[in-house]
């Protein structure tokens, strides 16, 4: 026996075994590259967070990019959800906007308000003072955390970034947005310098991510979290050749890589167009309406509403396995269709990686 | 000649006969019904509002509520726009949370942080102790706005209130949402909670929006502002019996309704189920995309991204024309997907206007 970072007491035998089922397998690989599985592989975007009780006791002692940047304590966030949750992957603990402070914005994050960054890229000037970034010398605390998972966990490890689109959208508003106007201007019109912008960010992007890759990391995932305010023809136009030149930029590297978007549902043709080996998308589309229009071959994640963690179990149960069963199974990595809530209870979120894997597909 | 409410000396034959040529056809109910009409009408959403310089001087003298309470001030800020767009259509000045004082759960808005209700209703008892609403009453008003409206004009007027899903959306978190976690849990959890919240807020639309026919409004708009955050599944079950209640309740006033919604792309067939004469979406969807969808007889109004308001005239005339040659025009009103955005400006709404009515579908 031994107490689990949530103070409650598990028995290490049971802990021990869920290692073990999953790392015999690499499910969650096996699952991303279209192969068959034993079990639906899930994980969930944001594990590590604010809804556990043990991070929320870290962040009393650190900042949120102290806890980024100083690879221990990263390390130990990535970990923190593992045992508990028993899901099939980990993520590393990091934040999609870590590469803005090297190119130059500066970065903050400031309580209860998200990201502030100082100097937002607004013109034709900012970009071109944007900076080329050493990756190993500036981000490498993101690879040292990396190595240090890896010698700890035997599940996959996940790598990731924000999508072009979503790291310039933070870049040129300064911080959230509700309707990206400063965004959707610079490409309507000044398109030349928002290629410029896009053109930086890509380049940084592909050399992060391959050294995220060069330190463990075992897949990886571009977050697009903000593409979707976008229209399809915007987005055909101004940045699926972008995120393509990412996606292509890792294939060498030979992990399987997920191209995450919420929002997209109406246009997940040319999201798929983009690239990526997996598509991850959100509730708005019916699990089999979008494998039937990406096509059976096509390896996909999702699709969960976060909100549904918050109703009772049997609730949960009823809509989990309508997706378990629109998935079809083959080539489906379970996952919600966004990141955990805050106040999210963490037992329904166990509850939820049984069920999945518990389900028998027909 | 005379001073236009922007302070522009404008030539009154010129508005004179742009009034003519608007009144001559109705072009915006022809439209609405899927006639053939001289040239493709136009309105906007919030074309009333804090992007004009004589409702932001009314503002500093008014508040918003006692601008929407007052018939005169109402009536005032509704013709506002009017001259100086040259639109197809007025649409009464008012606010889709109107109604819920009278319902008991009080009203405010603070400023620049939007609406709060003070008493939102979170469980059973708080959805019994709602109160019927005596609409000539408590919210006549209203009525009193669209019949001085319609006395100084002669395009015809939309009347409006917030769909049911979005109205109880407020009531139940008190404000504005980004998760709508509390509205989602008790669809899940309290399911007849949630009935009977939706039943008493279809009661009032319909006898609401009654009112504002017999008071003069021509046409009524549905505003189903939030309802994207949910997927198909829960539209179906949750909400689409209800929207089409109240649609089917409005039947007998013989005026055409418009059912908006954005972020709904992905499920424009089950909106089109739920009713409405016109149906009104966002631009993440293409207008030919959503015609071939909804069938060439479905009368569709939408769908320019607001942020396109604020680029290059040439950047907007392209955009425009794109829409209107993807509508293929016959039953088609030309609007944004969304309301006009703060600070838009001026001339290009107007420029908008002329860009539609001078095109010529092929």
């Amino acid at each position: 026996m031994f107490a689990s970072p949530t103070g409650a007491v598990v028995h290490y035998p049971l802990i021990l075994k869920r290692f073990m089922e999953n790392s015999s397998e690499y499910r969650f690989i096996k699952a991303c590259r279209g192969e068959p599985v034993d079990k639906t592989p899930v994980w969930f975007m944001r594990q590590a967070g604010r809804y556990m009780k043990v991070y929320r006791d870290l962040k009393e002692k650190y900042t949120f990019l102290e806890l980024c940047k100083n690879p221990e304590l990263a390390c130990e966030v990535t970990l923190q959800p593992l045992e508990v949750l028993g899901v099939d992957a980990a993520i590393i603990f990091a934040d999609i906007l870590l590469p803005l402070e090297p190119m130059g914005t500066g970065l903050e994050f400031s309580a209860g308000d998200g990201p502030v960054i100082p100097r937002p890229v607004k013109d034709r000037k900012a970009v071109e003072k944007l900076m080329p970034v050493n990756v190993e010398e500036q981000l490498g605390f993101v690879a040292d955390a990396i190595r240090r998972v890896r010698k700890e966990i035997k599940i996959p490890l996940i790598g990731f970034a924000g999508a072009p689109f979503t790291l310039c959208s933070y870049m040129i508003e300064g911080g959230k947005s509700r309707d990206f106007t400063t965004t959707k201007l610079m490409m309507y019109d000044a398109p030349d310098v928002w290629e410029m912008l896009m053109d930086k960010v890509c380049t940084m992007l592909v050399d992060y991510l391959k050294m995220q890759v060069s330190a463990g990391a075992q897949a990886l995932q571009l977050f697009d979290s903000w593409v979707g305010c976008l229209g399809p023809n915007d987005y055909e136009k101004y940045i699926l050749p972008y995120s393509r030149r990412v996606f292509e930029g890792l294939k060498d590297t030979g992990v399987p890589v997920i191209n995450f978007s919420t929002g997209t549902s109406t246009m997940l043709d040319l999201v798929q167009k983009a690239g990526g080996d997996v598509l991850s998308f959100d509730w708005r589309i019916q699990m089999d309406t979008a494998r039937a229009l990406l096509g059976k071959d096509q390896p996909v994640q999702g699709n969960l509403d976060p909100v549904t963690l918050f109703a009772p179990l049997p609730v949960i149960r009823e809509r989990v396995h309508d997706i378990l069963k629109r998935s079809g199974g083959k080539g489906y990595v379970f996952n919600l269709g966004h990141g955990i809530l805050q106040h999210t209870p963490v037992e329904h979120v166990k509850a939820v990686v049984d069920m999945v894997h518990e389900y028998q597909h027909e």
